[in-house]
């Protein structure tokens, strides 16, 4: 019977469903504040960091600080010396239906063997260059293709997919608006 | 005059400016596509990359391939072998800021000494480990803070961060609802 075989994606399900079960008892340290800090080097150039969060009441330290530099690319007259924003933006969303897949996965004791995603937002630049106000700055739409290699049939596979984009905090902001507030201190 | 003295804050703004006319009398050339790859490496980690784009007519590649690793922090029981997807997208928008308010000082003629930006997004984890099906996966809120240092008034400053968020393509996603359509190959 495939329930003897214990698949094992590397995802700890048992601690995330006890985190559920403790979270739902103290709803105060569900509340979470994720954080990145931006400084300006040259032309369109940045430096940003990730380092603290606050969770589970307080705030959380890493080992390590995770560094990014953002740029425009050669052919905007930038120098490229990093990602565009907008394909920050590409990653957080294939990265978060990637570890969704893997954890929904876990769930289901379905064994995947390999998972790659690719993903393309279309733009057009009359948005963003003002040369059109009825075109968005942002994205028009968004596309990803997954290759997924599973102990598992296709329809299981779709739907471990169709889990992820149900529970995925990136998926839910970008097909959602979400309120910024930007102010200057 | 103010007039007399040229800001340099490293954009090339006739380029910009150049641009946006050609794009103009050439639409199709304004249609981008923006890319990323993302494989799954172990539990909620995986690796992205970020090289090629489409437009201009044809496909842009890079002299650099740009690397990201994503995964889940160590208190939701995953290893912290990169920032999690919600910390990228917020990477994303304090860069674009950043990068809107240099072009935007550079056009206005004001010089940057420096931007620095927080930013943070609340969010209530009810949301994505089901505990409560009112509360949205993502943020419910992000707060963006600047502290920028230029040769100009106060309230020349927060003009500049107002029409950078006009014209951010990151700020456009995260606060209008995007298009995504996820298949399985």
């Amino acid at each position: 019977m495939a329930s003897a075989v214990q698949a094992d994606n590397g995802v700890n399900v048992e601690a995330l469903l006890a985190a559920k079960e403790a979270l739902t008892n103290a709803p105060e340290a569900a509340q979470f504040k994720w954080r990145a800090a931006c400084e300006w080097k040259d032309g369109t150039h940045s430096h940003s960091t990730v380092e603290s969060f606050y969770g589970l009441g307080q705030d959380q330290h890493r080992k390590t600080t995770f560094a990014f530099d953002a740029d425009h690319p050669e052919v905007f007259a930038s120098l490229d010396q990093g990602a565009t924003p907008v394909e920050y933006v590409l990653v957080g969303l294939a990265s978060c239906l990637t570890a969704g897949i893997a954890a929904v996965a876990q769930n289901r004791n379905i064994q995947l063997k390999s998972v790659k995603a690719t993903i393309e937002g279309d733009m057009d630049l009359a948005g963003i260059l003002g040369i059109d106000s009825d075109v968005r700055n942002g994205f028009s739409g968004i596309t990803v293709k997954y290759a997924i290699d599973a102990d598992a049939k296709r329809e299981d596979i779709e739907a471990l997919v169709a889990q992820s984009q149900k529970r995925s905090a990136v998926y839910d902001i970008v097909t959602n608006p979400t309120n910024v507030t930007v102010v200057v201190n």
